[in-house]
């Protein structure tokens, strides 16, 4: 059960720990999300209908895998630092006060540090039903099961 | 219809204008919205899970009016300058990377820009049907209706 007595009224995004699990990728994806560090905003306030992160990458760090979702929306606004977005459009380099979202269905893509110091950004995304997540450029594709859970198969459909 | 091909990549959140009506509210609350200005960032993007709005409050300004939704969550993160946050709880002070989430069924709530200069949020909302806003200090009940439009009626029903 969810303890509403533990809930903050507000809170400095910075000061929420980080998420112990890295990634929930099985290999050899998980080890590829190294440099990335998620702080669970919207879960410390107890929202269920999407999330709120403010994800860190390290130098070299990348948000996710190469990706597109079918049923869910993706929001991204950069807090700090210097992020290459990649989409089927080409690159795009982002900085402080810039955002992009990805509406289910659209362009595949990712977020990629490639400058020396570290740079922040809150993502947004829902948690719409029967979600599939395709990956153009890996060997992996993801179901979102009922009980919230993300399921990961080769393209062929065996299992990881 | 949607023009994909009128979709930026990514955006300077402030560059984005703002939108040309201030408020869906009927008068009288419709006036007390004046010092507000949003910047519709999903829509700009055709994400339509979720909103996404970069919120101007100029001194005097107030997010909304005091309220609660039943099936909707909320999040907002400070951008720029000092905001109130005001809940069941009492008054927080929210400065630039401070954020707050409002789960569904939660503690009504609403900021006010009680500082001499302007404040931006960013504020994230979903889509969930069916959903009714109560608004304990004032004379007004918000539905969703099934077209995505709000109904407000006073809170005896009858129609403003």
């Amino acid at each position: 059960m969810t303890d509403t007595h533990s809930r903050p009224n507000a809170v400095r995004a910075t000061d929420v720990p980080p998420r112990t699990k890295p990634s929930n990728y099985p290999e050899p994806f998980f080890s590829r999300m190294a440099g990335r560090s998620k702080r669970q905003l919207g879960h410390l306030f107890g929202l269920t209908n999407f999330g709120v992160n403010l994800t860190t990458l390290a130098p070299g760090g990348v948000s996710a895998l190469h990706h597109r979702h079918t049923t869910q929306d993706e929001f991204i606004y950069v807090v700090e630092g210097e992020i290459i977005l990649v989409t089927d459009a080409g690159e795009t380099r982002l900085t402080s006060g810039m955002c992009a979202g990805f509406p289910k269905g659209g362009t595949a893509h990712h977020l990629a540090n490639r400058s020396a110091g570290e740079a922040s950004y809150l993502e947004i995304g829902d948690r719409s039903p029967d979600d599939v997540v395709t990956y153009p450029d890996d060997d992996i594709a993801a179901t979102l099961a009922p009980d919230g859970r993300w399921v990961f198969t080769h393209k062929d459909g065996t299992p990881y």
